[in-house]
């Protein structure tokens, strides 16, 4: 079973929006077992959505088009739809009716060209929308399939799981399994990842249908190491995964920061919650980056006390208690981190002061980030490796995935000792 | 002239990255005047890197392979395009020793498969590499051109800019030029604007050359407007687009914040610096998120202080001032507006305290949240609408753009007052 994605929007191919739509479903057909070898986008073009949906039947047995069903003018992938399968549009009246009760509910008055999104292929299925206006549809055309989902992320999400992937495995009949996960490593370079596990990408080569590893540079957020296993069942899939990550685990040590959605802030939190200790931070260049991380972690009021972001040199001093010389300095981050978990009444301090640019501060050139930790009754700082030529945006970030990680390491050798 | 775009990594098919390098190529070769109007994924697998390479070739004038030029045993896009020009790889000296010449001037020890990236196609015009390890590539095949860059954002752009634009505008003779505008506007629905803009869209469907407009709803962040004009001259198409902007800007209003890459945080910035005023926040649902956007902004540090992030309620009345009773309300988001603005020592404070869930607080369900502004020595507060279902993320998103959007509001009446 073959399927591919056609995301539609001329804002896509503009770069006005980033399509992450493809990726996402891309993740769901791997873990359904169905290959995806291609993902287009195009854009809200009659003809060449057309020609795209055509070409993508020729390789694969399915497309899910994804965007194109909203209200306005150029919102035409049910046109298109309609064309390749040489059927004309028909309004349905349940689906109208549903638009305009919807409307009428949240008391605001509807548009007419609402009522485009209630046009249907003929002969097709109609996916019901629980959440917006627009439907989705599951569409054949001889033993190929056309589904159409929208674009916004999560109605078509939500469709996606709901009505497109049972269909697809449906389609295919008995789907092998493709399970993967995968580690999340951080201080390693790619060519560091590749050195470390090429005795085991060798063993690996010579398994028949033993799994297969990939790295993956993921920029700022270090590089990943992902592990794929195909089988008949889940169960099989899962036992050769778990026995692959303990392999990989051994060889790459506490590089390993977390696996599959564990950010480094997940990790951070785990190690926290364990060790029964809160944090309180102190930012100045990041401005709430560190605290929005770690925040963004379900339940992190268990173990996130909050953040004093320091912006100003003064409010360091009035708040943090950093005292006179140089903001971006070893001192000033072991006064703010102390100073943080003071304010805060945290049993941590994890302070950052820097310089992110555009220009330099204190004759300190853009790139100086010091990272600050106060624990245990004591505190110490580093400076963070910076690559050279990062802008202001990439040093913002990779000094918060640093300073946690700063922390993370600490947090083993505690927990070790 | 028309170019494709390959994006190349079994990672982007299976989601585990998603493809920005696609979006960001698709802009600029937009406002280049070249065509784009397929972007194609595909994976680390030979044989299919080959068909897409060669399908975008009978389509297209050109394609941009990206991705797939690193050292590892997956970064096959060289071969690739050697397959499909017919001729070998050569081990290019020059590139080797300056690879080489990169790991010790960095005192690491490099890995031997770097030097695969050394490897050129037979008769391939080499990009140099400034950033990096891996060149870039530039085919011909009759009249056709392949162009091959790392999947390394920052490594990519600078060769795009630096090469492959340059390049294809040579190829292309003289092309017409495509320039774009994006208003974004905040409060309004897509069908809303629609509405809006109902006539002026009429009027120019009658223009045989005018300019075109597109909306998109960009989710958290409100509605965008784009207008797009085609002429012979870039001083053609930027007289266009500011006529039509005029136009559009007029039937929306203050819905609209900004234009193209000004976001939010960025038109709070202007209205801040313009009225010589200082902003200190005091956060809790949203853990920094607020901070982190506005000093996102280069030179925030001329308004922005700082921000206290209370995110335990024992903090909010330490460092904030809040008095006993709920800090989820009306009365607490008030206070915490003005306790930021007195403890940061600025001259407007923001609040925004509510549940983000997963659970409720004190009673009050997920989605509640309050904004506080103190400001001219009187503070007010008001509930942010908040759409039904949205989860953890899309809360703390949705409450930080609103809370800025409220100061924003205010900021432009009390600058026509």
């Amino acid at each position: 079973m073959r399927c591919e994605v056609l995301a539609i929007g001329t804002e896509l191919l503009l770069g006005q929006v980033v399509d992450t739509n493809s990726a996402w479903i891309g993740e769901q057909l791997a873990l359904a077992g169905i290959d995806s070898y291609l993902q287009v986008k195009v854009g809200d073009n009659l003809d060449r959505i057309v020609t795209a949906i055509r070409e993508a039947l020729a390789r694969s047995d399915a497309v899910i088009c994804c965007g194109g069903l909203g209200p306005t003018q150029d919102d035409i992938t049910r046109e298109a739809i309609a064309e390749v399968l040489g059927v004309p549009l028909d309004l349905d009246p349940a689906i109208a009716s549903r638009i305009e009760q919807m409307f009428a509910s949240r008391r605001r008055a509807m548009a007419r060209n609402n009522l485009r999104q209630a046009e249907v292929p003929r002969g097709a299925e109609v996916i019901p929308q629980v959440q917006g206006t627009a439907p989705g549809l599951i569409c054949r055309l001889g033993d190929r399939s056309i589904y159409a989902v929208p674009g916004v992320p999560r109605e078509m999400r939500e469709m996606i799981q709901r009505a497109v992937i049972p269909d697809l495995i449906a389609q295919a009949g008995e789907p092998a399994t493709i399970h993967s996960r995968t580690l999340r490593t951080w201080g390693l370079s790619e060519s560091g990842v590749a050195e470390l596990l090429a005795d085991r990408l060798t063993a690996l080569d010579a398994e028949a249908n033993g799994p297969t590893i990939a790295f993956l540079a993921s920029g700022i957020e270090g590089i990943k190491v992902r592990i794929t296993a195909k089988a008949a069942t889940g169960a099989e899939a899962d036992a050769m995964l778990a026995k692959e990550e303990q392999a990989v685990r051994e060889l790459l040590g506490t590089a390993v920061f977390g696996a599959d959605e564990v950010g480094m802030e997940g990790a951070v939190g785990e190690l926290l919650l364990a060790a029964g200790l809160t944090l309180g931070l102190a930012e100045s260049l990041t401005g709430g980056l560190v605290g929005s991380r770690v925040s963004s972690v379900p339940g992190a009021s268990e173990w996130f006390r909050g953040s004093i972001v320091a912006y100003a040199s003064d409010v360091k001093r009035k708040l943090l208690g950093v005292t006179d010389g140089p903001v971006v300095s070893e001192v000033a981050a072991r006064e703010m981190a102390a100073g943080a978990a003071a304010a805060l009444n945290a049993d941590v301090g994890l302070a950052l002061t820097g310089v992110a640019g555009p220009t330099e501060q204190e004759g300190q050139p853009v790139g100086t980030v010091w990272v600050g930790l106060a624990i245990d009754g004591t505190s110490h700082a580093q400076q963070l490796p910076m690559f050279g030529g990062a802008d202001r945006d990439q040093i913002r970030q990779m000094s918060t995935i640093s300073a946690l990680d700063f922390l993370r390491r600490r947090l083993l050798e505690r927990g070790e000792a």
